[in-house]
């Protein structure tokens, strides 16, 4: 997404900003800018007949509805992210891992949202405190989860549209079941 | 969303950062970021029982469907980047507006994506040459419409999920359509 002669014009904390010469259309050449954040991790955990889901409170922002996940450190794969981000927040661990879904959500940031299900998982233990997250976890069932599109409290885009898109569609919706409950 | 005493530490093309002390929930600080970038506008323009979508290249991107928008220019509103953008990209004109979403799409981003009506749509001039894009308009009859959610190329978020929503929900459907074609 970034181009081979782009140029690093500043480092932040999350953000890379990225910049280089576009030549365009009419042979004109114009300076186009785009980011650079790490790869997030969303997570679909499965115990029994049930999915878990969070609810969340952050340092200056409304509480809201999510999925375990987060962003990869440096050198993890997506996966490792997956599965330190659901013990992390959930004290869960799967053995069971199956990619979902994969999703560039804006044009202008080399990011991409990697959501995977976890399935048949188990308690490990939970440790984990970090002073920027209040975090609960709470369990749905199949019909449940589908609604939870409707909650303007969640947040995951990917995973909203691809819960009413299951609502309209019910091969789709019974193929999303055995990949929760049974594995492909 | 950017707190009071957040410092603007990056000046991009498009892209700002600013970063601040946040203190978390345990009393321990940390430095937060997000960026700030211009509002955006998206127009759904209708002309008779139609609606227009366009056809897009930009350099360096696989081609796209989007509805007519656009980045504010510096001190415009909302609606002015509107009709500027129906204009520019389409040569169309409108008296006849409505706001119809508006999305925060990125917790990390200050940045609002203003979807508009523009009913009873006439053509005005044409005369608009970016060298960085290609544009053709074409023509969409309501049932149609709601099926552009199940198009790869069409990357209006915020639309998609609203398309998807009508069709589970006839009532919704309904005042959509009176609202597309006769007013509130």
């Amino acid at each position: 997404m970034i181009p081979e002669n782009a140029q690093k014009v500043f480092t932040g904390k999350v953000f890379e900003v990225w910049q280089w010469e576009q030549t365009l259309f009419d042979g004109s050449t114009a300076t186009f800018e785009k980011l650079k954040r790490p790869d997030t991790c969303c997570v679909v955990p499965v115990i029994g007949d049930k999915v878990v889901v969070l609810k969340q409170e952050q340092p200056g922002v409304p509480s809201f509805i999510s999925l375990p996940g987060g962003r990869s450190d440096f050198g993890e794969t997506p996966l490792e992210t997956a599965k330190r981000e659901l013990k992390e927040e959930t004290g869960y661990i799967a053995d069971d891992w199956q990619l979902w879904l994969q999703r560039v959500p804006e044009v202008k940031i080399d990011w991409t949202v990697h959501t995977f299900i976890a399935r048949n998982c188990s308690f490990s233990n939970f440790n984990y405190h970090d002073g920027g997250e209040k975090i609960a976890a709470y369990f749905l069932n199949f019909e449940e989860f589908l609604l939870l599109a409707d909650d303007p409290l969640f947040r995951n885009t990917d995973v909203v549209i691809e819960l009413l898109r299951m609502r309209l569609d019910a091969h789709r919706k019974e193929q999303f079941r055995q990949m929760l409950f049974h594995g492909e």
